[in-house]
């Protein structure tokens, strides 16, 4: 299986004055390249914290996203933290400068925002279509923006060259059930399809307690097989069919 | 500065199925109590990926709060894998079923359910009230319920007994502006208050371009002062206020 990570950099996230989304976008949509997201990683504006995180999660992912910190003021630190991550120098890209020129008047053009085009040597631009600052790649590591509408573009240019295996899929099933009535039957299942991954997502509404099967993998008709089968469970159990 | 980190653990937060909510709140819970989340992780339902996260994790955070993996079913691994990384038994707690027994009839406490009851030897119980069955916590980690509303309650019983320095509390200030005109009296503003963490953040709402400015350490009279400067500073760009 092939794997990716995201290093999503900023102390906004981590004290809870800004909702990351990226990591729930970046997992969908990997899954649909048959690429999983297996590990997520949350660090701090703090040039030390992004260069040993990228460098545990570069060596052992196929892929490693990152987002956040490629703007232009002080706290955003990422593209000279990824030149020292890769020991690489960091230095004014001709081709960024160019883009933003596109966007911005000479006037406008200040050295904050010229910043934006310091990009690590050795990396390719990745485009902005929002924006024009570009993020960067370099080896296995994608930079990308933070602000969700501008990754999301910038994840659309980069994921026709990124190399999966088949497409993840997932069925749901949400059963009217107490997830310990449903436990043994579950265990049951998963062991009759070890290539499926089942998880069992318990909720509580309005006083009743509900609990959402969901199976992943890539092989569609064995996901509805298992589906079936947990119908017939739930049947067994007594157990309502929500949705699904 | 007291430091803490977050493990979260399920593959459905990074399949993109669940939309975490726990880091956000500890991160809000934590700095009130003068104890900064430097740091965050998010692992599948691996037992691999969690004993080693968390024994990175717990020797350089005085605190380490896990969130998910402690229910009734076949997914549901956190406490074997905490045990394995504290290289301790995990055995039955008698208090742990003790506190089943108070949910669950006779009939109902079956094996799915006990196993909610298995916990690494030497760890302390954590209250659940939501649904009895408890989370723990064992030297510097603390290990709760993935569902938000029982991590919180769990959260609410321990918070106590943390030791963290001064408060941390945080000014904000929001700006119609571009942030790369703003970017450099934000650096000056930033490097005559070095002991403030001044952040910059950019949003577009119906086409215009916004900057939330935020403030945070121990000391309000200066984030008022900070806050007083950046007001000035806008004001020289002729930027409109928009709140705070």
């Amino acid at each position: 299986m092939t794997t990716a990570a995201i290093l999503v950099i900023g102390n906004e996230v981590l004290s809870g004055r800004t909702q990351d989304a990226n990591i729930a976008f970046l997992g969908k949509e990997l899954a649909a390249l048959g690429i999983a997201l297996t590990e997520a990683r949350i660090v701090r504006d703090d040039t030390d914290a992004i260069v040993e995180a990228l460098n545990a999660l570069r060596r052992r992912h196929a892929y490693v996203f990152t987002s956040g910190g490629i703007g232009p003021t002080h706290d955003d630190i990422t593209a000279a933290a990824v030149a020292l991550a890769f020991k690489v120098p960091l230095s004014r890209n001709a081709e960024a400068v160019r883009r933003l020129r596109s966007r911005y008047s000479a006037d406008d053009l200040n050295a904050a925002r010229l910043k934006m085009a310091d990009i690590p040597e050795g990396a390719e631009l990745i485009e902005n279509p929002v924006s024009q600052a570009p993020g960067f790649h370099l080896d296995n590591v994608f930079v990308m923006a933070g602000v969700p509408r501008i990754l999301q573009a910038m994840f659309d240019g980069v994921k026709g060259g990124l190399t999966g295996g088949p497409p993840q899929v997932s069925r749901s099933l949400t059963l009217l059930v107490r997830e310990g009535d449903l436990a043994d039957g579950l265990t049951a299942l998963q062991n009759r399809h070890p290539q499926v991954e089942i998880g069992s997502y318990p909720s509580f509404t309005e006083g009743r307690s509900l609990v959402t099967v969901v199976a992943r993998g890539a092989d569609a008709a064995m996901l509805d097989g298992v589906m079936a089968e947990a119908r017939t469970l739930a049947h067994s159990l007594n157990a309502a069919v929500l949705d699904g």
